[in-house]
């Protein structure tokens, strides 16, 4: 086995060394995101228009692109010790599987209870609305990973915490619902009686098994109605990218400490959050000039907004009571196939990465769902961590350019994004384990009749 | 909050201070275990009688009394790293929570796909098959931590690998199954037709749902039946103890380097692989009169092996095919309560310990479910992590300690094993927060009734 002492399999960085910051990489982008629009006047939205749904100190992060770090509060930092810094590993036991010169490193987020990165951005949320003086918060959740990443914020500051969970997944994910209970939240089904516009929906489609755009329209109602109580999301929105932005500086850290550089660095990408912290430092450098690097996004191929979507104003949820946010899209109305495993299903992508994306500064690839899962095989018998099937897109991106690699005979150097565990996913890994996981793209009729939809602010 | 900045919150070692060598804790025994008894000849079992059933090299570390270290083979090192040295935690935020002067650490083993402690003994395990030449290995399990230990060792050097699942597990807990699937084990549930004294359990009680006793005696068939084929057990054993002692040897090493002396030092037993891999290295200097340390053993009330068992020969599986076994046992067949949740429902206890237990150099306490399950809310709500039901009887005993210092003021020093997550066991977590979770302790008569069937060596 290669090199084995050179570096060693998991690159821990001491608690002091934990960053004392967030990195905000608009403050270093030229062409910086485009702003969220109210949808009825078609204006940027302001800080008082944004006040009645979220925290003001995270507003004030949404609509910051100028301030390069912006320190994160003694609290949170305590909180991140507790499984933080995350280890930086060195995938020995793949690259002699493979048999690549390549040097793969991946940065694990999934060594905590809620299962992913998600706990960065939920801890920082929930802080933010302790300090308001909040009662409580609401959200959506779709696989579970969001929603448990918050009750466990939630209940560390004895916060109220009241989770839509998309009905499929709370009748299909029973276990992800118990670890939210666990942790204090009320978890209800959506949609629900409980709102109005759950209600209109049930009364319009009775026996929906709800979505994700549903599930944001509820939960935003049900925080507008409450006093005391605002809505957060744990993906998206450019506040959740600079709490991520951990990751991608404890990354680069870990990487400085052994003089290592990275040739290409990939995530997997849904709405962006996971991506853009872990680029977000080595993106900084890109957009400095200081050093240049490949970075590719990993989406599926069942959800390409990255790949086949639109770089347009859309609505965030299917309801359309959310702001605009430009961002490449697939229409707010795109579903997933049903087929499709996992999170990574939603239509649009964060605007930072989108006009990142549109400059072309990183690259994306897509990857079909059956090659997803071979590839989280193999990475869970030889590196140990049964991965999720998320994490699982850039584990594909990541062995593929490793392949080339041994086509070529280069020995770059690949760092990944492993953002959590797959132990919750198990229906999924069983229906692979059972050969019966299919594939599905979206065909151009589709796509095109879903685009036929976006708002006329784009006309 | 209290010296917050005097120990980090997580110790962790680096790589190169991973042990070398396991620790044998008989070495330093005055009474040693007594030894396993052949059931026919009551005569002690030599390494001829169970060369038959187990791998050759861990016949050799079971019978071994006197080597104190016996180095660990570099590929077990190797796959170590992966995933180890695992930290020892400061429970600043329970300490907090409890408003104790005590300082509270846990030595934390979860951090793997197993989720549990076991894989450093399954990992051994596989090794030695491998290195034997064997085609594959073959064992039980009950609530699924072993299986899936074992299945990932196995997958790692490529051995074959045959669980027998309790029928009542294999039904209840699907996804611990496609885990094991995932790398690549088959998966039978117990009683199965695959074996003789399956079919004759399955004829006698049709219906039945199994037993981890009934499971034991299906795998030593499938073994002795298939050749290239041994049996391996993921507790009990002298083996298995051996190869726990990692995780007392670096926890003993992480509180060397802050200066730290344990007062008290607490493990969950079930079989005691976890206690007694803890409490090795303490325990070696207890008996070496080198130092003083309180050592609790903390077990199920509904399965009180050491508080209420008897210290007598007994059969270490149901099928009564297995040797006899010195031990504080409650007999083998007895059954816990069906309403008992996660493993620890072993009838008896590792010889090793059992001999210390009897010699006065630890305690043991009974801790009741629901008393239990109120302890890991609390751990998950304030420390994070979602604990495993076997380890919160762990942290129940070491909560009830820390509330004692409360009262009395004392800034004892408590270390626990935090053997591992709970998030495969959200069904036992779903009933406690239904508040249906009850409470079962056997009576004195049903102990008796099960004491008078004990073998008649004992007479």
């Amino acid at each position: 086995m290669k090199q084995r002492n050179e570096v060693p399999y998991k690159i821990y960085l001491s608690e002091e060394e934990l960053p004392k910051a967030w990195y905000n990489v608009r403050a270093d982008m030229k062409n910086k995101p485009a702003p969220l629009l109210n949808p009825g006047t078609l204006q940027p939205m302001t800080f008082e228009e944004l006040q009645p749904v979220f925290c003001d100190e995270l507003i004030r992060q949404e609509l910051d692109n100028d301030t390069a770090y912006i320190p994160i509060p003694q609290p949170i930092r305590d909180f991140y010790k507790m499984y933080r810094p995350s280890p930086l590993v060195r995938a020995y036991f793949l690259e002699e599987k493979l048999g690549t010169p390549a040097k793969i490193y991946y940065k694990f987020e999934g060594n905590n209870t809620s299962g992913s990165h998600k706990l960065n951005s939920a801890i920082a949320q929930a802080y933010y609305a302790k300090m308001q003086g909040l009662k409580g918060v609401t959200t959506e959740t779709g696989a579970g990973q969001w929603g448990t990443a918050l009750s466990m914020a939630c209940s560390f500051f004895d916060l109220d915490c009241q989770v839509y969970m998309v009905k499929v997944s709370y009748e299909q994910k029973p276990f992800r619902r118990e670890v939210m209970r666990t942790y204090g939240a009320a978890v209800t089904p959506s949609p629900s009686e409980t709102t109005e516009v759950g209600r209109r929906i049930l009364a319009a489609h009775p026996g929906t098994t709800g979505s994700l755009g549903c599930a944001i329209s509820e939960a935003v109602e049900a925080a507008s109605k409450q006093p005391g109580y605002r809505y957060v999301l744990g993906s998206v929105l450019n506040q959740v990218l600079l709490h991520q932005s951990i990751i991608g500086l404890e990354t680069k850290a870990a990487l400085d400490k052994y003089s290592i550089v990275p040739d290409i660095i990939i995530g997997c990408a849904g709405g962006g959050s996971n991506l853009g912290g872990l680029i977000s430092p080595f993106m900084g450098e890109k957009l400095r000039g200081e050093r240049d690097y490949r970075i590719i996004a990993a989406e599926p191929a069942s959800c390409p907004s990255l790949t086949r979507g639109k770089f347009a104003y859309d609505f965030c949820d299917t309801g359309m009571v959310c702001p605009l946010a430009k961002m490449y899209t697939l229409g707010s109305d795109f579903i997933p196939s049903a087929n499709h495993a996992g999170g990574l299903r939603y239509h649009g992508m964060s605007s930072i990465l989108s006009q990142l994306y549109h400059d072309g500064l990183m690259e994306a690839v897509s990857v079909e769902q059956t090659e997803v899962f071979k590839a989280a095989e193999l990475f869970a018998r030889c590196e140990g961590t049964l991965p999720a099937p998320e994490s699982s897109h850039a584990i594909r991106a990541a062995i593929d350019e490793a392949l080339k690699c041994k086509e070529t005979g280069e020995e770059k150097t690949i760092v990944f994004g492993l953002t959590g565990t797959g132990y919750f996913d198990m229906v999924a890994y069983g229906k692979f384990n059972d050969g019966q996981m299919s594939d599905y793209v979206p065909t151009d009729e589709e796509l095109a009749a879903s685009f036929a939809k976006l708002p006329k602010v784009n006309q």
